[in-house]
């Protein structure tokens, strides 16, 4: 066991993730954020087995639920984060939402820029990029999250095209120009202000994540945006926190989630 | 002149919103959060002509900008909002995202819940929301944003079935779930706390939008979400500002942008 290993298990978790066990999905936008700040947190699903994932769908997945013991409304879809003490009247607080789980916890992890403007740039930056995220689920499920890839092939093969041709470059630009704008104080590997955040966790996994289901179209592609793949790419994976996560068990392998490899997807 | 509009001509305008013209949008979930509290705002492209078009797309549409004059970084899409002396060094800000920019318009114009956990429940509220304001758009735009319906009708029809089916009646199930954990304090009219939010503001519009793209479906499925129907979606018309603000000129009719009625890809 690794130190940071070791102070982990020490430590009581004060944050727990409620998602889906076995996939990176939308629950590893918070993992990073939590482990680049080497914050304490329990994986509920993938950490407790089937009785952490029947807390996960209890509390993110019912379809009759009107809100918690503890007070906190429903919730549409995992992921969702529970705050122990957080909540109303010293009970748990229960927050869902990507976005609004990262606003929420960036700043009490120490990632958040402390400057008002940077704070909210970076969270348009991590909207941005998950509005990317789910458009890259939608290139290989265009008709239906409830349909089989294998129900709506023809369908993605057109909407891949158009995903590769006009988004991923219209995307990547935005980014790429974000760390243009921010080089005097990012140096091409912070989108917002001199250290890391939730917009650069956020940013990385995306492409991270496209990296592995269109590998020839981001090959292809590199050249064009330099700052993305020389620097800030290479970068982020090289930050305290993240440099050991990536590499332990923790980090789950892509598989059939959000991020998909269908070759036929792909650029010849 | 009625004394309101009389009164937002004289108060110089602190909030400038930045969209397309002549369309509701995006831009509309903005607008409702502004006219409810009675702020004053500019609507830059729909009062101040080609000229302020112009300004919303070099500030909002512009492939090669890597930011402001003003130090702001570049932005992804319209709609943004721009502040007056509200930026770094007191400079102009300009946010973008329209989550992110009702997470920072709501508590500034008194319409955000007070309790913190109260505050993220509504922003959480808003995000699934957009959520389905983007699914809508994707049900007669499936395969690309660039493209015609014309030219992605089979696949729209496909998509629309499924939308219908699985996801209108999951996402209301939602809303009425909330509405009903609520109905203590919001009495049916309130999603998050007893009086109006901007997360009301915000799944009002995307119901209305629903109604006008969707009617026979929604006409089909009233009797479902009695708290919807029956006291919230007419309740949120009446609220003060809105009323007004919904029978007067500045209300943009739909047309071709986020709901659009195709008959055919309504329930028969």
């Amino acid at each position: 066991m690794s130190a940071p290993e070791a102070k982990r298990q020490r430590t009581q978790p004060t944050y727990e993730l409620l998602y889906h066990p076995g996939i990176p999905g939308r629950g590893e936008y918070i993992r990073l954020v939590l482990e680049a700040a080497g914050a304490p947190y329990s994986d509920v699903a993938n950490e407790k087995g089937s009785a952490g994932y029947a807390t996960v769908q209890a509390l993110c997945c019912s379809a009759t639920s009107t809100g918690d013991d503890d007070g906190n409304p429903p919730v549409f879809a995992p992921p969702a984060l529970r705050v122990a003490g957080a909540g109303k009247g010293g009970r748990a607080l229960l927050v869902a939402q990507t976005p609004n789980i990262l606003a929420y916890l960036a700043p009490r992890v120490g990632l958040a820029p402390a400057d008002e403007a940077d704070a909210l740039h970076a969270n348009q930056v991590v909207l941005t990029a998950l509005d990317l995220s789910n458009e890259t689920h939608d290139s290989h499920h265009p008709i239906a999250v409830s349909l089989y890839y294998e129900d709506q092939k023809e369908e993605a093969a057109r909407r891949a095209v158009d995903f590769r041709e006009n988004r991923i470059p219209k995307f990547f630009g935005y980014f790429e120009r974000t760390l243009k704008g921010n080089e005097g104080l990012g140096k091409g590997k912070y989108l917002v202000g001199d250290k890391l955040s939730h917009a650069d966790t956020t940013v990385w996994q995306v492409i991270d994540g496209l990296l592995f289901a269109f590998p020839k179209e981001l090959q292809a592609r590199k050249e064009e945006f330099p700052l993305i793949f020389e620097k800030f790419y290479p970068g982020i994976k090289e930050e305290k926190g993240l440099k050991e996560y990536l590499a332990s068990d923790r980090r789950l392998k892509y598989s059939q989630g959000l991020f998909r490899h269908y070759p036929e997807l792909d650029r010849e």
